[in-house]
């Protein structure tokens, strides 16, 4: 290691601990901090955000990037030198921008406004979580215009969550994807009396829940000298290096599904944190940055392992021994049709395969429309509900099962909600690509064994940490950019097999 | 306010933020990490260790304290500003003489030697844990050196945990205490057949067990909106605020005080940072720091209410209630002897009144023997177990339970142990006037209603934060200096009593 790389590393391993402790602060916040700490919360992330912005932001971060550039003296571009100063500073030209005071208000907003949508929406109450969003977009604006070089507002946000991604990209895959899925949903939503998914309701303690939840996380890699799972208002994956990762899910006692799928997702994020090669240990590039990338992961384990045919073989009698009662003579087919039924429902996170990114793609566009000024916080909810109507074909309850579901919005999180989508389609390309890499992955899945799977992404995807952005990445590993048709091209094959038809 | 004043706020806050977030990272390393989680926290921990000492002794603090201390303008003493800025200054002339790089040393030796002792303390392995006690006392000694005016190295260490005491005074007061607690013992060894224990002894699952703990501490105080409760190696307690306090223990399933007396010390402890005057939040005096102001107000609950008289009216019908079995006839008169029994035992923690300052005592005298050099790392199971034997008549049988016991080496924390004893001296100096000022306070506490206590400690003691130093407190609150003779009475009357004897 020549010298100013070293000097440079130092500093941003101490931003990386920073942001660290910033995940803590957010974990505790979501599984543990008892109701009376928010105030306390919101000014301690502030402050922890404030003073890793003034000390990346410092204009010795600035020369030492440089110094460390020049000294890197045609190391290649996939190397972990060339691509920490790469990634280094591109982060470092953002923040540049952005005064310290806004960053630190930002992370004050946005612990407030969890604290605040957490009880409105326990409440159903959007009125008293309207001021926490305004505020929240207020923010968000005032930081798009630390900026200059976009075409749109959303191409800046959208960048902190989908490095080197503009809107026009998405917007164009999505359009092709609603057409699709909205095509797909009409046909299986006349076809819904055939398939039989009441297996998945009932009553279920949440003990059982856990435990199922908990074998298989455990056959994924979940090891609890590293990984703890917890319960939280909102399933989420976090950790602290490589060595400590946290999931946290929840339990709904008259539908199973939710808490286990919920646990296989987080756990597939938890997979891919704790993938990341050692050598990229407390460095910017250490935690992977793609949220497409990261959500690929989360969805293929979710989905095309948990809800696919071969691991439907492990999943039933797992499910007969531990929840027991009426599932006590599940089988692997029955459970297999359960969990495809295709069938338009309120919440994102429980949604199937197919209605999933519609719900995806209405909050991508609803978003764009908050930022712009088309659509004003006090007839959000409205939009909401009209939008929902257009593409699921459901009349919205209540806001509850409306506008206030997810937590993104609470926290500032602006740009964030595409990635999910994104994740499908990537998901897709990945999962075409690992079958012709390992021929005889179903066969393994549906003897239990994940771990060639859990290998080959990792050789893949998760030891590369952030080093590369999504477009790069997918170019190494499925040689071309994000699509759609691989993702389209599995879930009309699973979803022929299951209703029956030819899609 | 003067702007001086605030511009020194701001800074303090932010400063106290970085102790907040210690704290965070401090509480879920004990109760909730997973083990491989203890390198990256270890690195985590020395970050703000660093960044929150630069931060506080960079010159600029030291000019608005200045600015500040010129604006009071004849504040008095107990106001708010002047106590802040004195104590500040008080702090900040101490740090400015140890290298942010030490402090960040100590901060990760201190992280690392815990989760040896952990597995250590487990195995019963002193010799695994030595190396990291080598360490610890190195850094201590490194810490030392940084100071010139003390009249002994322990003075110095000292002065942390017990804001100007001087070890000469303990040294006195302890030698006074020895003697007599040295031969009360002895006079009720011999009469130990005259006090039936059987009681405590038995099967208890956890569950009970917490929910007996959890009775108990909501009468004390403890409100879910604003604690909570968790199990860890070590009881402890700790906050982030007056609104997040957060309290551990363990459970021993053979013995059941273990756990209550465990919830109902640290309860005590969070009473008093609960406690403090909501105008002194993110401020340096907003969290007490005479620990044996602090330890009082947790051997008061713990030993003056959790085993008087009047409180096991209260207790023993709930422990019938909760623990069932063969307590479900447990009476009070018989439940308050029999946590009174009088036995030399080998862990500090679980000792009796009587015998408790001597385990304290034990390892004041050993960690001056340590830092001075008169006792070597090696040499310390020996010199611990000669000593036990000395003090309590015991010969130890494992360093598990000898000199591993305690958490406190582990994490460079010298100078700590003697708060303990001196906590015991402060309770019985408070114990007596509370009783002078609320004559029916025997009569209340059996009843259950413990918020006239809770009141009179938050007024005399708890508000004030650290305004204080120990010696001024007392000085406010009793009219004199720290005194062994009001416990000593205090624990004789009891003991009388419960062994009928004359002591």
């Amino acid at each position: 290691m020549t010298e100013p790389l070293t000097r440079l590393q130092t500093r941003l391993a101490e931003i990386t601990d920073l942001s660290y402790v910033s995940h803590l602060l957010e974990w505790d916040q979501q599984t543990m901090m008892p109701p009376g700490g928010g105030l306390g919360r919101a000014e301690a992330l502030a402050t922890i955000r404030r003073l890793s912005h003034e000390r990346f932001t410092d204009p010795e971060t600035g020369s030492w990037l440089d110094e460390a550039q020049n000294s890197l003296d045609g190391s290649p571009f996939d190397s972990d030198a060339a691509s920490l100063v790469r990634v280094a500073r591109r982060r470092w030209e953002k923040a540049l921008r952005v005064p310290s005071a806004l960053a630190a208000e930002q992370a004050r907003a946005a612990s407030l406004g969890q604290e605040a949508w957490i009880k409105a929406r326990a409440d159903s109450d959007f009125a008293a979580f309207a001021p926490y969003l305004e505020r929240n977009l207020e923010l968000a604006r005032r930081y798009v215009d630390c900026f200059e070089d976009f075409d749109c507002a959303y191409d800046v946000l959208l960048d902190d969550y989908e490095p080197g991604v503009r809107t026009d990209t998405v917007s164009r895959l999505f359009a092709e994807l609603k057409s699709e899925l909205m095509a797909l949903v009409a046909t299986l939503s006349e076809r819904s009396e055939s398939v039989d998914a009441s297996c998945l309701h009932g009553r279920f303690a949440v003990e059982p829940q856990r435990a199922l939840a908990r074998r298989v996380v455990e056959l994924m890699g979940f090891d609890a000298a590293e990984w703890r799972m917890d319960t939280a208002v909102h399933p989420f994956e976090t950790s602290f290096g490589t060595h400590d990762v946290r999931i946290a899910t929840r339990w709904d006692q008259t539908y199973w599904p939710t808490g286990l799928y919920g646990a296989m997702h987080e756990c597939g994020h938890g997979l891919y944190e704790a993938g990341v090669a050692p050598a990229l240990d407390r460095s910017p590039i250490g935690r992977p940055d793609s949220l497409g990338l990261h959500e690929s992961q989360s969805r293929l384990w979710e989905n095309m392992v948990g809800r696919g045919r071969p691991f439907a073989t492990v999943l039933a009698p797992l499910a007969a021994e531990l929840l027991g009662g009426e599932l006590s003579s599940l089988r692997a087919q029955a459970l297999y049709c359960a969990v495809n039924r295709i069938q338009p429902s309120f919440i994102r996170v429980e949604a199937d395969e197919a209605t999933y990114s519609l719900h995806v793609i209405l909050r991508f566009e609803l978003e764009q429309d908050l930022i712009e000024g088309r659509v004003s916080v006090s007839d959000l909810p409205e939009a909401w509900n009209a939008r929902f109507k257009a593409y699921l074909g459901l009349d919205v309850p209540d806001d509850a099962h409306g506008v206030l579901q997810d937590v993104h919005w609470s926290m500032g999180s602006f740009g964030y909600f595409p990635t999910y989508a994104l994740g499908n389609l990537i998901a897709g390309q990945l999962w075409e690509r690992a079958h012709r890499d390992l021929p005889r992955l179903d066969d393994r899945i549906s003897a239990g064994e994940l771990s060639p799977l859990r290998a080959w992404l990792r050789e893949h995807v998760h030891r590369h940490g952030a080093k590369f952005s999504m477009p790069e990445l997918l170019e190494r590993v499925v040689g071309g950019p994000i699509a759609v048709t691989p993702f389209l091209s599995y879930l009309k094959a699973k979803l022929s097999g299951v209703y029956g038809v030819s899609l």
